[in-house]
């Protein structure tokens, strides 16, 4: 469907979280926070825009890093307030340079 | 590590995101909210427990429906403010009877 189509909610800050994961490993990457116009340019160009709560900017994942993320497909869910986008991610996705941002293990 | 070494931070509400995902097929399932307490009884059951936001309840999923997910091991990310929870669920994850609540393909 369209994008006007998805109806999407956006909570109180216009934003919407964006669940990132590899498409053919199906590991999930990252988390991070879209508002429409993050999300308009990321359907524009098929590479991953957020919107960053603690530098209130837009950031196109990649731009300065170099690894950037290729969009293949993006979902919402069923209540249309948070979004899966399958992309085919160059290098790693977290800052510390971990191939995933999930790597910290909670145990009982 | 331990919950207590995780410092995990919670929003205004109290709340923290958990994306679920089946742990086998990687498939992401849904994304729900949690709180401390829903946490420590999803480390203490090994069954997911959420917060509702729109009922303002713990939760545990799949107690009426029995579309129980157990908990095969869970993640916080590298800033403590996300949750991935791999699960292995019996039965689908989303109220509509579908396995993953994200099936809105959104398109250019």
């Amino acid at each position: 469907m369209k994008l006007e189509e998805a109806a999407l909610k956006y909570n109180e800050q216009g934003l919407i979280p964006a669940i990132v994961q590899q498409h053919d490993t199906k590991e999930v990457l990252m988390m991070a926070w879209m508002n429409e116009e993050s999300l308009r340019l990321t359907l524009q160009t098929s590479t991953t825009w957020f919107w960053s709560r603690s530098r209130q900017e837009l950031w196109n994942k990649g731009a300065t890093s170099g690894n950037i993320q290729h969009v293949v497909a993006l979902y919402a869910d069923c209540d249309s307030d948070t979004l899966l986008v399958e992309v085919d991610a160059e290098g790693p996705a977290c800052h510390t340079g971990s191939k995933t941002c999930f790597f910290k293990k909670i145990e009982r």
